[in-house]
């Protein structure tokens, strides 16, 4: 087999207790990435498709934050409920999930309206 | 900024001693991983190609691996003397370094000369 066809990597990072930015989990822990890699596999995508745990993903203001490569589609603030559309629409379907998208305006943007004025 | 030019995932899967499949760091720490990013931020690229830390890639027998996306090349058996030529070949210069690259017949494979027969 090739390349994956999709790489999906979950942010999975815990700052300590008043770091200046927020953390995607609270404990290094995704219940979110548990529920994507069961239900991706239940697809039966589990070849295909690897639900991967990253370091911070730098989007910390949207998180939890997920990032679906090669398509380059990024989600933020999915929660474990959130992975049944993203496995069926998205990673089964091909179709991102337009409602969890990160906004343009907000991606990698040093300031936006979540992120505030640095 | 729209998304990353380029997203660059470097293992810090560290196993238990005596598991089944190698790590990609003895201890979570990657000195590849460092100075990945002190070049990429050296060649003025800081705000545009990110260093990401990544849990297991499952190329393991390849280790230590990288990965850059939306390219979707993967990088094997890289240390931390090969990040000049990452930085300056593929990130800098869009021409992947060849000589790193994972062979195809190895990618995901469930058995090659290095992963064995599984």
């Amino acid at each position: 087999m090739p390349a994956f066809e999709r790489h999906v990597f979950v942010c999975h990072n815990a700052r300590a207790a008043g770091a200046p930015r927020p953390s995607c989990t609270a404990d290094g822990t995704s219940a979110l990435h548990t529920r994507l890699k069961q239900l991706t596999n239940e697809a039966g995508l589990g070849a295909k498709v690897r639900i991967n745990k990253s370091g911070c993903l730098d989007q910390c203001e949207h998180g939890p934050t997920v990032v679906v490569y090669p398509d380059a589609v990024w989600y933020g603030n999915v929660q474990a409920e959130d992975a049944e559309a993203i496995v069926a629409e998205h990673l089964v379907g091909g179709r991102p999930v337009e409602r969890l998208r990160i906004a343009e305006t907000c991606l990698n943007a040093a300031s936006c309206p979540h992120r505030g004025s640095l």
